[in-house]
């Protein structure tokens, strides 16, 4: 879309925004430099996040600043019209915040990084990818050839969330052959090449990936519960890589130390870290990492370009692009 | 296709064929089940492998047994119309047993655990899979979040062969947004996904996975060499699911050690196991696996399904699949 010339949107143009940054200097630096000629504030560092001017017109946050307030401060939103998360997950956001101006984030972002941490978490458990290294030549064993390797040709990946990180994941899985189920919480159409799952029970019981591709909300806190994992098959390889919370850790350890599932791979967990001693950290079927799925040399710049997006979108009065809906909670 | 009825392809159908089987008792039975009712002989373990009864039609055979046999023995080929060997490699093959009947090979059998496992590498690379797994609560560093991890998007894949097995990685890089580059020695066309290379050492060039899925020949024998690697960029990761003899090792070692290249995923070496002591072995870039990139559960069954079809039509007269050629030695 080309910019509308002076005169042609003068009812949607707003003024020169005033936007409270607390993203740090290098945002700050580019939301200078927007078109708009906006009055950027750089937020003092430890100051609760809602001390702003009342004047500001837009606020670029991290949820996490939000975290442990309760209740709104006094006087909140005060003049404020929109909020901009950096991040894909709004699950530490107080729902008055919610409740308040427009809140969009940083959703999408991260899809292609993730995809590709969840495909190799699913090759290297099918190829015993650790096991497999060998080090010395007595390494060299003839019961290599014994026991066959698994591949991923007709396995089912079982997608728990279809949003643009479930499609980043079923479009990097399909070439491989696998079977793609995907449950889409929010309703929705599941496209091919993913088959729609009825409801997560039924996701379970069929995978033999279960991907955790979903936002954190109350409904889906714990849903990879005892009752869950009661169906899923022997073979089953859990991969979470979006909040620890989905999972009741209690039920998922129990799992695996039975035997009823294979293993686990989780990128997140609750807390992180994990206290020490907690027995994920030696599970011989766990391999956890430091939630670090989502990085690459360039999400910073396409979180940038996306807040830039959407700060041109509010000046122009146009729809605020991944609006966050404050009843889903994402 | 039907198979015809009697009468119909008097010519062509030969009688119930003398089968030599040397590739093992599961293999006879099933060769012994097929239709045309084969007389299948059982070779002595151990025995060379051209001792086989002179009115022998059909050789089934295992490329191994003739490594070291310089000189083809007195009466050579006997009666033998049809060599089916068990391997997609035929280069441990004398010529003069390419010279003679028609040699056919299972090429194509390994290609999709094979791509896995290629892809698996590439993902493990460029995450630093091993690295980031955390057994600990003070693993958790803040660090993780300053190196990014590195993606597939936009880098260059160089497939060095784009027989089955190269197009199997090919389709499968796809979707990850890699520019895929392909050399096909054996002329032929070089079909999207993958954009044709005009020569190895540009290939080596531009890669940043340079995937070595070449048959072992003379032409072919220590192609990544001095030469082809001082063209690298310090960002190549070489990937060798083919054949060891493929690599100079000295020269990768140099580019390694120079960090004139990043790292190695090697899961076939000359010899097979390396000597105690080899440097790869305890190499920080260099990863080695035990020349088991082909093994799924399926690949067994899915060659006695190639040998079946190809003796179905040796017994019609039709064309048989996977013919070796002499001149280019695969």
């Amino acid at each position: 879309m080309s910019e509308p010339g002076p005169g042609t949107s003068g009812e949607a143009r707003r003024p020169a925004p005033i936007i409270v940054n607390q993203g740090g200097q290098k945002l700050g630096e580019r939301l200078a430099a927007h078109p708009s000629k906006p009055q950027v504030v750089a937020h003092p560092k430890g100051a609760p996040p809602w001390e702003i001017p009342p004047e500001a017109d837009v606020l670029v946050t991290h949820q996490h600043l939000w975290a442990r307030q309760a209740a709104p401060p006094p006087g909140w939103p005060f003049g404020l019209r929109f909020i901009q998360i950096l991040t894909t997950g709004v699950e530490l956001l107080p729902r008055w915040v919610l409740d308040g101006p427009i809140v969009a984030c940083g959703r999408g972002i991260p899809a292609a990084p993730i995809a590709e941490f969840v495909l190799l978490s699913i090759l290297a458990h099918e190829k015993n990818f650790e096991a497999i290294r060998i080090r010395a030549a007595q390494d060299w064993k003839p019961q290599w050839n014994e026991k066959p390797l698994g591949t991923l040709g007709g396995k089912v990946l079982g997608l728990a969330g279809y949003g643009a990180l479930g499609r980043a994941i079923a479009a990097r899985a399909e070439p491989f052959g696998m079977r793609i189920l995907a449950l889409r919480r929010g309703g929705g159409a599941v496209d091919p090449p993913a088959e729609p799952a009825p409801d997560f029970p039924s996701l379970v019981a069929e995978a033999d990936h279960l991907v955790l591709v979903l936002p954190l909300t109350a409904e889906t806190r714990h849903i990879l519960d005892a009752a869950a994992l009661a169906r899923a098959k022997p073979s089953l390889h859990v991969v979470n890589v979006a909040r620890g919370a989905l999972v009741d850790d209690t039920a998922l350890l129990a799992a695996l130390d039975e035997g009823r599932i294979a293993a686990a791979s989780l990128d997140v967990t609750e807390p992180e870290p994990l206290p020490e001693g907690h027995p994920f950290y030696a599970h011989p079927k766990v391999r956890l990492t430091p939630h670090i799925s989502w990085s690459d040399a360039t999400s910073a710049e396409r979180l940038m370009g996306k807040v830039l997006a959407n700060l041109d979108h509010y000046v122009r009065g146009e729809p605020i692009e991944d609006i966050v809906d404050p009843v889903r909670g994402y």
